[in-house]
């Protein structure tokens, strides 16, 4: 049996990766595959057990890299409980977020060192990569408009970060895809949910096994 | 004012390493010290979070390298947050386990290699180690014994492991003490409490600044 398909969906607060990730794996179930949808943190009980430590921490919060390690050992939940064997039987796997976004918002916006994010990432999941991340994009307006209403909201350890930071992780996106343009297709995420769907399987069109 | 001073008490499980902490905590306050007394995996809101999952994990347990990050993001609060402020400021912290277990349980019990954890430990908690570590160490008997009345308690997620195991850690605790005899101090940990205290104590004249 051939081997699934893992498929990341990577972006900032808000830019529809967990709408995306629906209506693909619906796409993808009409094509004939088996498809797994999960998300990140999470996706495992153990991994969702230390989601809401890293959302919602005990104490004063954690330092940079305390809060690495927690991603790290949760994506190593992740990937060995359910990714692995998902992909192993064959399955289609779609995830909001993965290691990217380690790479993002603790690396490139939190201030570690990348490699020192893909040392955890080595270590905990022997480095395993999608075979397509898509980063979905939206414009600074956007970026505002959202960060905007979420001052209403009771809003996460990380999602409640200052503008700036959300923009350097968005920058921080971008550098990543643009240094990887084999790994990354970066989609733009402006208009209706199914615009940029239709964008998104543009972007797969070779990994789907149809001509670009 | 003089940094203050780190002692970490290792050895495997029932050895009396928190009977033994609180003994040696007394008497280095009885000689004036401030002493903070901690513990790991725990000794701060985050870290103790963290322990209950590792100790009580949801789902079906974590693998070697999940768990090893969980002790690290554990430990790198602890140091961030506990015992590197204590220090700053002139106290002597008396720790009931430290790096060296991760090192003797994930490492040289669990089959990870010692670089890897210490990788980690330099990643988390800048490799911080401590002044003087004590290994308490006790006889075949006295695990089996131990092993046995565990039977009738309930036992956590590490505790709870095969005597071949607990076997491993003894030898890879000997191991590592015995590669730093600058570091480390073995201890035999028969006896009475009170016959430890003293072996313990004199273990340690130099760092208390008495002849050995």
């Amino acid at each position: 049996m051939q081997s699934g398909r893992f498929i990341a969906l990577e972006g900032g607060e808000g830019t529809g990766k967990s709408t995306q990730s629906r209506l693909l794996a619906d796409a993808l179930r009409e094509r004939g595959h088996e498809v797994v949808t999960t998300r990140e943190p999470g996706g495992t009980p153990g991994a969702e057990a230390i989601r809401a430590l890293l959302l919602d921490p005990p104490g004063e919060g954690w330092g940079p890299r305390a809060e690495a390690l927690l991603f790290a050992a949760a994506r190593s939940d992740h990937v060995e409980a359910l990714i692995r064997p998902a992909l192993a039987q064959g399955a289609w796997v779609v995830c909001d977020r993965f290691v990217d976004s380690s790479r993002a918002y603790q690396g490139g916006a939190g201030g570690l060192e990348d490699e020192a994010i893909s040392r955890l990432h080595a270590f905990g999941s022997e480095g395993l990569r999608p075979d397509c991340t898509i980063l979905l994009e939206c414009g600074e307006d956007q970026l505002a408009q959202r960060l905007a209403r979420r001052d209403g909201d009771s809003s996460d350890a990380i999602g409640g970060r200052p503008i700036a930071y959300h923009r350097a992780v968005a920058q921080s996106f971008r550098d990543l895809a643009e240094a990887d343009p084999e790994g990354f297709r970066i989609v733009d995420g402006s208009g209706s949910p199914d615009e940029v769907h239709a964008r998104i399987m543009a972007a797969l069109g070779r990994l789907l096994g149809e001509t670009p």
